[in-house]
């Protein structure tokens, strides 16, 4: 089978990790251009890649009739534009998550994409997390059962400046979004209504800013299925990504992942790893993984495994919750426009 | 130091838990009295531990003027008349949960006991469970710094009958006010608000009786920190009990306890044992610590751990929960008179 | 049916234990009477446990025709010599290990138990730990297929001075003699050669006094299995007590019990429990079961679970693992008379 | 700095992860050429991993004066000569385990090697697996303090044929040898003294064939800690891999990898992954790193983490082994010459 022949628009650091995928591990795909506003970001990807060619102009990439997929790792606030150009220009798209943080705009994107014919998949890697797509897996084949409860545990090691979380669009848009895509994933369901109880426990000046650093938002889903996730900027001890699914015929819960299976034992303790530290330690594998399957779908011409309507339903949710948090009340899917 | 002179109302199972510790665990007690309206059950619990005296009729052991201390272990509806009655008696009073379904009620317990300068503890003994202290021990010291956010998972092996449940008061009162309890133990402050969502996941009779058996309940601590709690009526594989506390300095995280350590590797599988089975099995240990203390307190004359407030607090929790899921709001516990 | 009448001949640390277990958690047996040349020492258990006699000389108990059964919790030395003084009383005994140190005193020993048709059980709790016990079912059971290598580590939280070492007839007489037991137990077959390797890691003085602080003895079982055990007079982390049973259609293996299961995540580190602290920690619960099991099979004149021929195997195999690594070689236990 | 450029002599199962790693994650190296006696394993490896030369002749390789280093992944009964070859056409080597099986061989192929004035690294992978190394880390850090044991398990999943075990120079040469490597490595010390216990308990026809498929190795080292090695070839849950480090200041133990973290509990049991399948799963991360390590020493012209003797030390205790269970007694590695 031809190789996919592929565009990097955005060196920054998704785009690099989306270089190293497709140089590394993905040989149906052949790197052949990356392009970035500040030119030298895509000269040094170019270099330490092995990719022939860089650009400061994405149209460059667009134009080039040998390409057929690209991959959007610039700005959020460009995602959009930069798809449906690109759809216009008849290249596979692989949108980084979120697509837009405007519903309408969204809905836009998916007109032109289809009409171009087009595949376009989101950056919600976290499905392919090895863990987390197990329990999805089970959940899936029935092994569980009905699913009950879906519990997400997302914190981060280290919060953002209060300035980057001004301008992020709050916390549910920017961190939690993920954990709103994974919520839906293993509930095998929609989310229907949203809970949201946000707190300051991190860093007043988030506050002062306008947003929060800690939550528990709860949710129904449109199955009967409810779920729960916990959020906080800062976890001292690292990265705490973990996921339970509670079901009629069992449950499945995924700890979180350490560098090592060795456990110390001194005078003063028993003691195991931290978890991994950050996104790029503990996802590694699976941005790989969406990636293989991005240019798996394009070669046998089946769905993408993350569309556009997956896209959008996180950015509705995380909508859901800020009007629930601001309203003090229990906010329905439906609600938002 | 004199024993205590301890007698016991009520020969059902909690009844005979607490024989249990008194004969074997707790020297510094005697226990010389037991009853029970079928009088059999009395019967026979003495002639099993050894207790010399056993009657029909509770008053028979309010009027033993050599007893110090009755255990009120009779159906939940008699427990403030009891306790009362005890009080008016002189007897300290070690009470099982809940002193009432009815705000007013516990209040005019609290009066009584107040006025007859008698001890009153409550029997949440989860407090005393050798997890969830080192936990609230670690919180309490300042060793997980300020806390942050509160999880409780508690789930039943087996759901109980359509029509026990539909005469337990409801789930939160029947079955989430221990964990309402303990979330208030842990935070290390009262809650302040509550939503709750409530599901039928498990048997449709449960719901058509006008209860739930499956909820997620979210809590707002009056110090700031957050909290939630996931409940079941049913874990197939058995009684899931766990707790953990988040905050600035660090998490500390409380697994199930199980039968043995032993892993077993097949062909199959690596597997581990299921958890305790039930709560008997599960929190034996805490049964036989919370009484220590009970009795450490009266021979002391220092305040008992748990009182009376500790008793109120999770029944008003309770009710918020309920008018939450009724009005479909978050609720503040200063609605609930 | 009716109580066993038991004397305890020892008020020392594991007749001390015993009492406990008579009093509070064997309701079929009732403790009558203990013992103890420190006559003090047998007066202070007398009071805390309640016993209704006590005395300076054990043949007061013997003499007591109303007693059943002995518990001969003396120093080492004297054990074979009363035994044999109560099985001529027609007591069943309770007998701690090691019968002897000579193999030729516990036949004889043997001899006398025999004629005088009473019952001896020789204290090997570890057998009765809830742990050790359920990977013994697994193999017995034939869960793990045929036997292939049974692995013990066997540390302790301290050593013992010098001058205990020395008296002590050696570590694999004092120590190791409890893994000789439970290696046999697990294998489900007889040890048929030794091989031993000590050294001294620890305490130089222990050296000096000709002894050991550490060895790895390799083990060959008449059924064709192989096995090891590795001892340590101190790990400095606790009590390490674990064993692991490889069969050719699965594993199973015992990991330390610890006082809670709860993970604390800092900063710094991931931490859990260390084991629990010492044997009177570690095998309280076995403590108990091995004396409800001898005064069952009194009750019902059933085989006792831990004979005498339990009892001699394992000083066989210390002395045979003496002389491996005195003459450092392999040693067949065919050779130990 | 300069790419190194590398050839790869032998295109199977090893020769193809070598080339993996190479391409993929080593871009200090460039792969320019292999070879293979079945030229289509050659080519085929050529086509799948970009390797722009393929021969069926290895001299082609070793003619490229481009070359500067080749990576042996030939038959075992040709690593000395081949990597004597390598050395006087001066490139460097790295070589996979055994260098051969006659000590006189590896030590001309030293002498050539030191003479030729290049450096010659061991494939013994595992000391740069991700848990053994960060025991090794510890221990030789003074973390574990005075090392006293040292304990090793490794069990395969699956056993090879008798034929195979027949051919490959018995279990102590074929598998156990990556054992007696790691003992050593994590001991900080050389072996002094072998005592070997052999079994046949998996297939009878493996000891028709004159080898053993399970034994126990007790080890002693030269700095006064012992050790114990248990093998098996075949683990029906998988492959077992774990090692242990006990020393006066603590213990570091290393359980097996998994595919998830993921955690199921059901009716049945509460089960996590088996251990990854087989070497190619568990150690693909110490392939990897190896090969960096080598690279990066050519570059800067330092030492090899392994060198020949370390090559040499473990052949020694297998041949040491195999005397010792032929002639069942301990033999020191003083007697191997």
């Amino acid at each position: 089978m031809e190789k996919v022949r592929v565009g990097i628009i955005g060196a920054g650091r998704i785009g690099r990790v989306h270089s190293k995928s497709l140089t590394n591990n993905i040989p149906e795909a052949e790197l052949v251009a990356i392009s970035d506003k500040f030119v030298e970001s895509a000269k040094k990807a170019a270099e330490e890649f092995g990719i022939p060619n860089y650009y400061e102009d994405y149209h460059k990439i667009l134009e080039d009739p040998t390409i057929q997929a690209v991959f959007v790792c610039s700005p959020t606030n460009t995602h959009a534009d930069i798809a449906m150009e690109a759809a216009k220009a008849g290249k596979h798209i692989f949108c980084e998550k979120p697509i837009d943080t405007s519903v309408a705009k969204i809905l836009e994107t998916e007109r032109v994409v289809k009409e171009a014919g087009v595949k376009m998949q989101i950056g919600f890697n976290r499905r392919f997390d090895h863990n987390f797509r197990k329990i999805h897996e089970l959940a899936k084949n029935g092994d569980l059962g009905e699913i009950q409860i879906v519990k997400i545990t997302s914190r981060d090691p280290e919060p953002p400046s209060a300035e980057y979380a001004a301008a992020s669009g709050g916390m549910f848009l920017d961190m939690t979004i993920h954990d709103f895509d994974m919520a839906a994933y293993q509930a095998g369901s929609p989310v229907e209504e949203v809970y949201a109880v946000g707190a300051v426990t991190v860093d007043p000046a988030i506050g002062e800013a306008g947003d929060i650093d800690t939550a528990i938002i709860t949710l129904k889903f449109e199955n009967g299925a409810i779920g729960v996730i916990d959020n906080c900027r800062q976890a001292v001890y690292g990265y705490d990504q973990r996921v339970e699914v509670f079901g009629t015929k069992g449950a499945a819960a995924a700890d979180n992942d350490t560098e090592t299976n060795v456990t110390v034992s001194t005078k003063e303790c028993v003691s195991k790893d931290k978890p991994l530290f950050f996104f790029l330690e503990r996802y590694m594998q699976s941005f790989g993984d969406e990636v293989r399957e991005f240019i798996k779908a394009i070669q046998n011409d089946t769905e993408v495994p993350v569309g556009i309507q997956d896209g959008l339903a996180p950015i509705k949710i995380a909508q859901a919750a800020n009007l629930s948090m601001k309203e003090h009340r229990p906010v329905k899917l439906s609600e938002i426009k």
